[in-house]
C-alpha cells in the first residue's frame, strides 16, 4: 500500500472523514475520491446526500459519543461541511483523529460575537456592533448604533435566518428579541454596500492561495447568483484576498475558507467590510467547479491532507445559479443548456428554500471586468415554477 | 420526488447500475452522483474501486442469476465498463431492466471477428484478416497474408494480451497459435501506422457528437499518454470523426464509444485504418475529464439516461499519462505539478502492469496543431520507479 513517512500527509487510500452529509459534503466525498481517499460520513439525518457516495456512513446524533468514537477510530483525518457542530462533538474526535480545519476555528466562526471580536481585534474592518442578551442591552444598543441596524443572533444563523431589520421592524425592542427566539444576539449597523463579494481563500501547511474573486447575488436573503470575476477594482481586490489571507494566518487556519465581504465603494476610507466567515467550502465557491483547473472541493481535501495545493487557475468566466425549491423541477431544460454544467445534489424533496442543486453557465475568459449591471447577459432565465 | 412523463428519460433520483467495478466504473459513478443519481455496482472482484463510491453493491460472479435479477430489479438503466462480459449476464438484466449501449453492441465488439465482419459489411477500413480457428488454417493465412502479420485471438483482448507478431516470433504455427492459449484467432496484416488515433464519439436517441481527436503513445503495448490535440490534417480529422458517427449509426448505437485507428499519411489511397471500437468510456478519453467543459463520463451517463448531451467544448491543450503499477509511488511528485490534475483509483496494491491513475497536463489551447514530436514539451517526465 502506498505510504508516506510525514505522519500529517495522508497518502491514497487513507479514510477521510466528513462531519456532515448535505451537498457539500458530497461533493467533498466526490472530490475526496478522484484522489484516491476512502470517504466516511457521520450526520444525524436519514437520507443525507453524501451517504450514497461514501464507502460507509454514521447515521447518528452529535452527541453520541460512541458512535463518534467509532467513527473518529475508523478515520486518518476528519474535516466537516458545516459550522454548527457542537465543540463537543469535535472534542471527542479530536481526541482520537486529528481534525482540520481546527476547533479554534469553529469556536471562532459558529459565534458572530466571536467572530467580531476576533476580526476587531486583528484590526480587520467590521460593521460597527454591540453584544445584545436582554431588552435592557438591546435598548442602550439601539441608542447607540440607531435603528438603521439589524438584530444578529450570536449562533445557528445562515440564509438570513436569526436575523431581524430594525430599519423595517415595527416592533418594540423586547418584540424583536422574542421574534429571533431571545437568544443572546449582536446588533449591528446596516452597511449600505455596492456589492457583496466572496473571497475564497485556502491554507495549508507551506502555501497560501486563493481564487478569483466572486460577487454574489441574494434572493430573498438566501445566495441565487455567484460570477466571476467580480466588478471591482483590481486594487480593492488585492485589498480583499490580504484581508483574507490575514485571517487564516491570525487562526493559523488549514482549509479552504470563504469570507464575504461587503463592497462600498462610495466609502473611500473603508471600502470593504467583512460580513461573515466560512470555515469551509461555501456556496459561493462552487463555481470552481466548472470554471478551474482545481475546484474548492478538491484543494480543501487537499489542504486537510497535507497535500501540495492544486492550481485556483480560472479558464472561464463563469455564472452559478442556485436551483432552490421547485427550480429543479425544470432540470431537463437546465441539462439541455449549452455551455453549462448543471449538478444535483440527490434529495428527495424540493421543499421551498432547500438548495437541490446548481447550474454553472461558462462565458469565454474576459480577463477585463464586466461593465456593471451586465449579470443577467448569456445567462439562463430561471422561470418561476408554479 | 422528480418525474418524467417520457419512460426513456430517467429522472434525478433514478438508479444506474453499472456492470464492472473497476477505474471506469468508479469514474462513471462519480459523473453520475454529479448529476443525483444513484449508482448501484455489479462486480464479481472483491475490494473494487467503485464499490467505494456507490449507493449500493452487488459482489458476486457473472453467472449468478439470482443476484444479477437482484441488480437488475434494483435498476433503473443499467450500463457497463468494459466489452468482455458473457452475453448471458446480460440477457439476464436486460429481461428485467434497459441495458445500454445495447447487447448488439457487445456481441459485435467483444470478438474480433465480429467486429472486423461488420466493419467490412458498412464498408469501414480495417487491416486484412482472415479467421484462423487450427493451425491449418493459420498456415494457409501466412500464405496468404504474410509474415508481416499478427495474430490475435478474437476474444478478450485488451493492452496486447492475446497477441503476438509473427514477423518477431521464431516460433512454428502450431507454436503461435498455443502461445495464445489455442483460442479461435484472427491473423491480420501488420499496418504501418505513423500515429494511433482516438475518436470519442457520442450518441444518443437525437444527437450525435464527438469530442476532439487525440493521439495515443503506447509503451510495452499499454497506453501510455494521450495528447489533444492530434497532429494530424483537418481534412482526415473531418474524415475520422464521420466514420466512427458511421458506426454508431449502423449499431443504432447509445452512450460514447471510442474508435481506436491508425493514422498512415503515407498511405494517400486509406490514411485510416480502424484498429479497434470500444463500447464504453475509454482510456484514451481521460484527458476530457480536466480539458472539456462535459467530460466522457458525464455524457455517457447523460446519453444512456436520455438527457440533452453536454458540451464537448475543449478549453485546454491537454497531455493525459496513465500511471501504471508503481508510478504511483510518486504520487507526492505529481500532485505537486502545478497546471496538473491527478486521479487515483483506489486500488490498494500496485502490481506490475495495473493501472492506478492518471495525471492530466493542461497546456494553453493552441487551436492550431503543435509541431510533430513535440509530444514531451512542458510535460510532467516519468521517473522509472526502482
Amino acid at each position: 500500500m502506498m505510504e508516506c513517512n510525514d505522519k500529517n500527509v495522508m497518502a491514497p487510500g487513507s479514510v477521510v472523514g466528513i462531519i456532515g452529509g448535505g451537498q457539500l459534503g458530497r461533493m467533498l466525498a466526490l472530490a475526496a475520491a478522484r484522489l484516491g481517499f476512502r470517504v466516511h460520513i457521520y450526520c444525524a439525518a436519514e437520507n443525507s446526500p453524501a451517504f450514497e457516495v461514501a464507502a460507509k456512513h454514521w447515521c447518528a446524533p452529535f452527541d453520541n459519543k460512541q458512535q463518534l468514537q467509532d467513527f473518529a477510530n475508523s478515520c486518518d483525518i476528519v474535516t466537516y461541511e458545516f459550522e454548527n457542530i457542537p465543540l463537543e462533538t469535535v472534542r471527542v474526535i479530536s481526541a482520537i483523529t486529528p481534525v482540520l480545519p481546527d476547533i479554534n476555528a469553529l469556536n471562532i466562526t459558529q459565534d458572530r460575537l466571536h467572530e467580531r471580536a476576533f476580526l476587531t481585534t486583528n484590526s480587520l474592518p467590521v460593521a460597527p456592533f454591540m453584544k445584545v442578551d436582554n431588552k435592557e442591552d438591546l435598548a442602550k444598543a439601539i441608542g447607540r448604533l440607531g435603528n438603521q441596524t439589524i438584530l444578529k443572533s450570536r449562533r445557528f444563523g445562515y440564509d438570513g435566518k436569526g436575523q431581524i431589520a430594525l430599519s423595517s421592524a415595527t416592533l418594540s425592542p423586547p418584540d424583536v428579541l422574542a421574534e429571533i427566539g431571545n437568544q443572546p444576539a449582536i446588533l449591528e449597523q446596516k452597511i449600505n454596500f455596492d456589492r457583496e463579494i466572496s473571497v475564497l481563500v485556502l491554507r495549508s501547511a507551506n502555501e497560501l492561495e486563493n481564487y478569483d474573486i466572486c460577487e454574489n447575488l441574494h434572493l430573498n436573503q438566501m445566495l441565487r447568483r455567484t460570477r466571476v470575476p467580480a466588478t471591482i477594482d483590481p486594487d480593492i481586490e488585492q485589498q480583499a484576498i490580504l484581508m483574507a489571507q490575514e485571517i487564516t494566518i491570525a487562526m493559523d487556519y488549514v482549509g479552504l475558507m470563504a469570507v464575504e465581504m461587503f463592497y462600498c465603494p462610495d466609502n473611500e476610507e473603508q471600502p470593504l467590510i467583512i460580513n461573515e466567515i466560512a470555515p469551509r467550502v461555501h456556496n459561493s465557491g462552487h463555481w470552481t467547479q466548472d470554471g478551474c483547473i482545481i475546484d474548492q472541493f478538491e484543494n480543501h481535501i487537499r489542504a486537510i491532507c497535507g497535500w501540495p495545493l492544486g492550481s485556483t487557475k480560472r479558464h472561464n468566466d463563469v455564472v452559478m445559479t442556485n436551483l432552490i425549491g421547485e427550480d429543479i423541477l425544470n432540470w431537463q431544460e437546465y441539462a439541455g443548456n449549452t455551455d453549462s454544467c448543471l449538478h444535483i445534489y440527490g434529495k428527495k424533496e424540493p421543499r421551498q428554500g432547500r438548495k437541490m442543486g446548481h447550474l454553472t453557465t461558462l462565458l469565454p475568459l474576459t480577463y477585463s471586468k464586466p461593465p456593471s449591471g451586465s449579470d443577467e447577459n448569456n445567462v439562463v432565465q430561471l422561470k418561476p415554477s408554479s
